[in-house]
């Protein structure tokens, strides 16, 4: 190990709107100090690890790793390569630390959801048991807001921010028709936790207002509830404005489909393929006999940064800084936390998990955030996300009226392994 | 006819972002000007006529009436109820009439599409061959614009702007997981015409840019060039970025469903409910091999007032200030335009074209605005729509870090007719 060894940085899961945020942090702090040689790119998460596919950040401009924080998506390369324990994938994990130690690197930044600190920690563990001298941070990210041990994960606030922001105006839209298009259902992502459904109940400022009812995986969905709902809402406002997690599930706890529940298959087709808000459409078109549309934000939801929230955008940032700080005190296996200061005012501080907690953990929306029917949220939830989506992220527009988001040069490091995938 | 008559105004159709401005465009000239008694609005447009379902929209306050510029959607409430001809929807044309006179109103301004423009048109009509003293004047709207005699159409500029936008954030997403979501198909509105589709060519930049097939209505589909397509941009960049407006037509101009073509229905199973994205799905993965996602964002494209252009804004209340003064001067039968003058810098102004041609016209995406291989747009096409998106309107947020958007007060008139519908 060199007097100053090099670190790497490298992104995982799903794109964020805030993620590359967080890699500024890490990025400017590790360059700033004295204690860090080059910081490196993993291209597309430990994927890029494993195939020694690494670029040298130290050598981008400044502009570009300051216009990371305006940029959506995961700029270094994302993957969804899922290693195994140690047992099954030892070959990778000592791949991995083979890689590192060719190119000097002693410091692991790594930004993702609980499959990433796995993955971290595991490269961790073999390291102190083979004697690489190697630390280990992990910086959370994930839209889904469900890490546990830490009040909120960087990336939440800004789908929240524009779920709530497009139920608000997709509900504006279905009111000015609601003599024809009397239904919207907007799906939103979450496939086990309801946290991004949720967050659209900020858009509810009084009774008239969308979403109308709000369905998470965390209640169990009923279908005869379900309808008994959309004709009640119908029958007192005229329309019905619905936001759906994409992973509703019924009393048995399985993923609800067109063929769950007391409605079979042949009375809606088979329409899986669209998902749950075309399936929801189905139900309300045929059982409540009004006409119902769909919007399936995608991954639109996930990287909106032309309406990200400051908030969440500044609290990415200050993990990858605290990340690099942590490294640099000697803490080790450990993942950043956001925490949530007691007090009226919303005041946010980092705190540190430890990697193996935070794989196995994970956090739903509690019991107490979702409203007696199950068919939206209590204002201890919308008092929970309010403060995370506040202030609007300044973005960079061309003269072509369109945002301008970075890229990397990529200065690819030689590679001085044999090829391993 | 009293000294100083009532004029009404209505919304029709798809509610869009701007047609609130256009509005507000209407009601301040009205009210600042010296001909005009009261103005009311049409609860769910000619709908509302023909229920005599109105409000005064004079008694409103002066900031509500400002906040249509900053607020989506059709506030005084849009509908889709089509008129048939004089002689076979006569009682419906007596009635409008009934429902002026009872209200002495002799100023009708109607902001909408064909349909609305051809109902205008009628109404006047039947007005000259009664002897009602009547003004129309015609406010184009559509999201679609594909209205004739006019260069574009109010509505048109922001949805440009946003799905452009969408395709570019959604495109640095799927780059970012190229290697495990390889592709992603962005859904666009534009049932007939391909200018939405479009627009979201101003986002590539450059080579790598998405989107990088562009599907319009207006260049015939064909299951096996599409293939062809994506095997080829997936071989170049390593991912595939595609935009594809709802409306695809085959050669003999058949909309394409998963029943056409060379691939069967039981290919793709019943994805007829998902659309045009959940069909290119199927294909991409079965006959290319790689995995796919949809993003389809509905009515959320339509009323996106959180991030519309600054210019489509400006110029939707032009339009509306500009029928206005046209029904001052003696105009009668016409619906505002925008005109695009000559010259390498943009410089709108408006015209005025007749309520009957408008009504019978269609102005699709001309050939020459769309690639040779009928899978993008041209320079022309990109030249074409860029002014139209530049500006960023402003919008109000709120303390809760969300949008405020402005409601009437609906003070309804007091009905003078025994109920007809």
């Amino acid at each position: 190990m060199s007097a100053k060894p090099n670190a790497i940085v490298a992104q995982s899961g799903g794109p964020t709107t805030v993620i590359n945020s967080s890699a500024c942090g890490v990025i400017q702090e590790a360059i700033g100090g004295d204690k860090i040689g080059r910081v490196f790119g993993a291209t597309n998460g430990i994927l890029g690890v494993l195939k020694e596919d690494l670029f040298d950040i130290s050598a981008e401009k400044s502009e570009t790793i300051e216009a990371l924080k305006r940029t959506p998506s995961a700029a270094i390369g994302s993957c969804r390569y899922k290693l195994k324990s140690l047992d099954q994938s030892r070959a990778d994990y000592e791949r991995i630390l083979d890689v590192f130690k060719a190119h000097d690197i002693h410091y692991f930044f790594y930004a993702g959801g609980n499959d990433s600190m796995d993955t971290a920690d595991k490269v961790n563990k073999l390291a102190a048991d083979t004697g690489y001298e190697l630390v280990c941070v992990g910086v959370p990210k994930t839209i889904d807001n469900d890490l546990a041990y830490t009040d909120h994960c960087p990336g939440y606030g800004s789908v929240a921010k524009y779920v709530a922001t497009c139920a608000m105006e997709a509900g504006r839209d279905t009111e000015a028709l609601y003599t024809h298009d009397t239904c919207t259902i907007l799906e939103v992502m979450g496939r086990n936790a309801g946290w991004i459904a949720a967050a659209t109940g900020l858009a509810r400022r009084c009774d008239k207002d969308a979403p109308h009812l709000i369905y998470m995986p965390e209640a169990a969905f009923s279908f005869e509830r379900f309808v008994a709902d959309v004709k009640a809402v119908h029958k007192e406002f005229g329309g019905v404005f619905i936001v759906a997690g994409e992973g509703l599930k019924d009393e048995n706890g399985e993923y609800v489909t067109a063929d769950s529940g007391a409605f079979s298959k042949d009375d809606f087709g088979h329409v899986q393929l669209g998902g749950v808000a075309d399936m929801l459409k189905a139900i309300v078109e045929k059982e409540v006999g009004i006409k119902a549309r769909c919007n399936k934000l995608g991954t639109n939801q996930r990287i909106a940064m032309h309406f990200a929230s400051l908030t969440d955008i500044n609290e990415a940032y200050m993990c990858g800084h605290a990340a690099v700080r942590a490294a640099m005190s000697g803490m080790n296996g450990k993942m950043i936390t956001l925490v949530r200061e007691a007090g009226s005012e919303y005041n946010c501080t980092t705190g540190l998990a430890e990697l193996s907690d935070v794989a196995n953990g994970e956090k739903k929306v509690p019991r107490e955030y979702i409203n007696d029917a199950g068919n939206g949220v209590t204002e201890a939830m919308r008092d929970y996300v309010r403060p995370l989506i506040l202030g609007e992220a300044p973005i960079t527009v061309g003269q072509d009226g369109l945002p301008v988001y970075m890229r990397f040069e990529r200065k690819a490091l030689e590679k001085k392994l044999p090829q391993y995938m």
